[in-house]
């Protein structure tokens, strides 16, 4: 595994013979990674020749407030990790490296973007967007992965590689959960143990959503009414948001349908936290 | 010479071995192709394996009220032009191509793209940039060749792609002119026989200051307000701006300089033109 950490040295290598005619699959990162970042490299070995991971922490995906400074990083863990999966190049530029002095070009991100977390984090996917773009164009992917924790973020990245006609593949990858449901997240490690308890109730609520589902209860309004209900009862914990929508655009549904996402997002302190279920298709 | 008009053919067709480990020239255009268009053709033939034309008449650049709909259009007579230049491959992308419903991903483009055309045409950058993403993403050339006239947009563009590593070098090339030195353009053909002769106004103002930098006078507005009294004397000839300005980020100098572009754009009737000159190199 190389660890190329200048973006200079980077295209360079690139360039070079070596990649040429090899599929590369393309998991971009930003480090502090757990087991749902493995189960993307584990993929990405599968279906390509080469894999490239990406580890930075993209500032201007924060908005003002947020955890920037206290995002968690430990890059030595990462890359034996990303070695340990088999990855064949990972590359950990700079800020100054992505945003040098002068740059000014984003991405004005697609309608998708907008609501649910794009409320909560205004400006939060136009920084996604623009992180993405650069990291293509770096990396050049056949196939890039990413995890469907952030649904609303591969939905946003989908229309924008649709829009742009970036010659990238997207595969969207399961949520990889703890043994009592809890969706793995580097933010998980801001959590006290007493938050650790009670934020299982995001999970447990979207899970009960899709036992109505199931039991032909298919009203949007009502699935989400007691779903705030049960989130409420915990002492602690912010609903942020709860919404079912349609998959491809992201926009709310008032008959949940086979396909579209139950979404929730819960604040505990600090800490916010999001995580999604899939009706129809066996939840998670 | 291939004339793909739907880019769904494009993109198979681009993926094919015939591109693999060829060097590739792209010139987008808008078709109403001039001298200028085919300095371009020419320069992409020489540099690279294979030269792919674009005409696209890309309605996310115009801004509401201007000539979208009137911009002059001569498919046959442009593909005639470019398949005796030695063109390769020329797209032809059609609107629903291009932007299908739902289209909504944009480029926000760079700090080169305040000020000058981008205050008298709000949005169209905006539109140019985007543009240009998705050819850059359709053809994946190794070079694109634009035309120095636009020189703003060859700065935004050269911008854009810096700031979003696009893996193109851009090569921008002389302004082609008539023989009396208007600067060729598609949107010459608008003007009326009077019109055409005080079109000429606007050249001779920027080699007038080009004359005022050889003889050592560089300030900055005293050329710039000499322009402005030149042009103002003519009838039916409205000024939209003259500047001086740096190369590389378009904001205005004090000082001329070796290097700096001369530039100005005026109305006559409906019809607005642009043109500069570089000081110190000539001028054109």
């Amino acid at each position: 595994m190389q660890v190329v950490g200048s973006m200079t040295d980077w295209i360079k290598l690139r360039s070079e013979s070596l990649f040429h005619n090899k599929s590369i699959g393309f998991v971009p990162t930003m480090g502090y990674l757990h087991q749902g970042h493995l189960s993307l490299m584990r993929k990405a070995r599968e279906q390509n020749d080469l894999v490239v991971a990406s580890i930075y922490v993209n500032p201007t995906q924060f908005v003002p407030g947020e955890d920037f400074e206290h995002y968690p990083r430990d890059e030595k863990r990462d890359l034996a990790m990303l070695e340990a999966e088999g990855v064949d190049y990972v590359i950990t530029p700079s800020d100054q490296d992505i945003y040098p002095n002068g740059f000014s070009t984003y991405i004005e991100p697609p309608a998708a973007s907008q609501g649910w977390c794009g409320d909560a984090r205004p400006g939060h996917f136009r920084g996604v967007c623009t992180i993405i773009s650069i990291l293509f164009n770096l990396v050049r992917p056949d196939r890039v992965y990413l995890g469907r924790k952030d649904a609303q973020q591969s939905v946003v990245i989908r229309s924008m590689i649709n829009d742009f006609r970036f010659p990238v593949e997207i595969v969207v990858c399961p949520i990889i959960r703890e043994p009592d449901g809890l969706a793995m997240s580097s933010r998980n490690v801001y959590l006290s143990p007493e938050e650790r308890k009670k934020a299982l109730v995001l999970h447990d609520t979207l899970e009960l959503g899709i036992q109505q589902y199931k039991a032909e209860k298919r009203c949007a309004a009502d699935i989400i009414s007691q779903g705030k209900q049960q989130i409420q009862k915990i002492d602690g914990v912010r609903l942020d948001y709860l919404g079912i929508v349609e998959q491809n655009r992201f926009t709310p549904v008032d008959i949940a349908q086979s396909g579209n996402f139950y979404i929730g997002a819960i604040y505990l302190g600090k800490t916010r936290l999001i995580d999604n279920l899939v009706f129809g298709q066996g939840g998670n």
